[in-house]
């Protein structure tokens, strides 16, 4: 696979359909961070950007989308979908939670919402897409995905991003695998996850994909079962650190966004920076650090809670 | 006043205690908008500005320093206190909110919540200032608070701001008059205040400042009484273009930033977006538009509350 050009023709496919997101140097936090505010994208989160490059790279059929998600990414292929005239279908776990359950209502898509973790989503809309015809679009494991969010990454170095290690949250491995798909070795990548909910870890541990349970506060956004196949061999060739932050560590870094910058994140999204907070990363004397803000659907809509 | 010259040695003085914000090209709100996002300057708001630029330019006396604010300047001469070592006495009317009100606690200054608004607080705190010998830092009408606040316009421009036309919230003018001391004519500057608060535009309706009554869903940010001379005089001789919004108006921009870029701020600070999104303001064709989006102390506090 040629990551870098598949990338630069991702980012030319979804130009003028995605934000392209800020970025803030902050002292805020003990340390100097450079963040990247993906959560300004277009339905809160980068999974607009793997949606956008999938649904324009393929010919989409009459049946239209189908999308197994724990709310991101469904409201992402949502509004893509209608954004291009395509019809959707988005099949969401419990856990979802009312917020992104609302954002998908919105863009008009079909909605169906399942009893159970985000695997159980995908077994339906894995049986969806098989009977309808539809386009299955995966939330991290499908190439198009992948080098959709690799576009984060390609876009923050065109704005100067200037720092030797990124921290990226780890769920199902789609964005960190964009990151590293563009990145290669040229600077360090950090996976960060909850305790709660670490499939990378675990697989690295493993030497394998395995499936892990998940639980806690980031699950509804970082609750893979198991790794991406993607995700995991990039991540093992070119080693990537992996590091675990409490659950606590992840409120309290939801909590200093907003003190420090007035950004309100879901749990998840406050993941990466838990990790330098807490010290679960401690970056070398000298060494600059960035952290990728990823999302922000928090629950309830605060202003329509 | 040489206003060029001291917003610039303002940046300089500056440097180092603020934020550098960050802005966002928008295509979300139905046309291409230049944002600039002062929400995430500390404290939440711009204020940040004119009261570094005001406790560095001046020798602050061993008594400190005393403000009387609807809140954001409040919650910023604090912070600007505890940052550089003095005491600060802050006075808020009861209309500030919890929200203001724990962020001022916060910092460690004593605060005084005074009955009824804002002019309240303001003769409690002059007061106060005469008789402990205490430097006074006005919220809004005074040079050095003006020139601090200038330095959003100047930053925004070094950053490369593409724009015609931008659009600013008014409450007492500080940050207009910043941004008209900046710019002189170079930019046209719209004057955007809510229709239940608009000392600005009453002004220049009668030709001279004048006490007008405040109310409404931005009162606690923009609801000052009389605008600040300094203000008066830069919108009079540059003509500034001067437009009301509804109190409906205000609170559909302030979801919609949510909606489009995640961006939690409070009414006062979503004025100036209304007055494009409601037609208050419309853009002549080919005029680039941008908005100063200012603070963002919603209450309660989304993450305390």
């Amino acid at each position: 696979m040629e990551w870098q050009t598949e990338i630069m023709a991702a980012q030319q496919r979804v130009a003028g359909h995605i934000v392209e997101t800020p970025t803030l140097q902050s002292r805020a936090f003990g340390q100097d961070i450079a963040l990247k505010l993906e959560q300004m994208q277009h339905t809160g989160s980068f999974k607009t950007r793997g949606a956008f490059n999938t649904l324009l790279a393929l010919d989409v059929p009459e049946a239209g989308v189908v999308a197994a998600s724990g709310g991101n990414h469904g409201a992402a292929v949502a509004y893509a979908a209608q954004k291009l005239g395509h019809r959707a279908r988005i099949f969401v776990p419990e856990i979802a939670g009312p917020s992104k359950i609302e954002l998908i209502k919105r863009t008009g898509a079909e909605l169906t919402v399942v009893p159970g973790e985000y695997a159980n989503a995908l077994e339906l809309a894995e049986r969806e897409a098989s009977e309808s015809g539809a386009m299955q679009i995966h939330a991290y494991d499908a190439p198009l995905t992948v080098s959709g969010q690799g576009t984060a990454m390609l876009e923050w170095e065109q704005q100067g991003l200037d720092a030797d290690t990124v921290l990226i949250a780890v769920g199902g491995g789609g964005l960190i695998a964009g990151a590293l798909a563009w990145l290669g070795d040229r600077r360090k990548v950090v996976a960060v996850e909850p305790m709660t909910s670490c499939a990378l870890h675990s697989a690295l541990d493993a030497s394998a994909p395995v499936d892990v349970p998940v639980s806690g506060v980031a699950a509804n956004a970082l609750g893979a079962r198991r790794i991406g196949q993607i995700c995991f061999d990039l991540a093992t060739s070119l080693d990537v650190q992996s590091v675990l932050v409490s659950d606590g560590a992840i409120i309290e870094a939801q909590a200093a966004l907003w003190q420090a910058h007035r950004q309100l994140v879901e749990p998840a999204r406050a993941t990466a920076l838990a990790a330098l907070m807490s010290g679960a990363y401690v970056p070398a004397p000298g060494e600059r650090v960035a952290v990728l803000v990823c999302g922000g659907n928090v629950a309830p809509d605060p202003t329509f809670g």
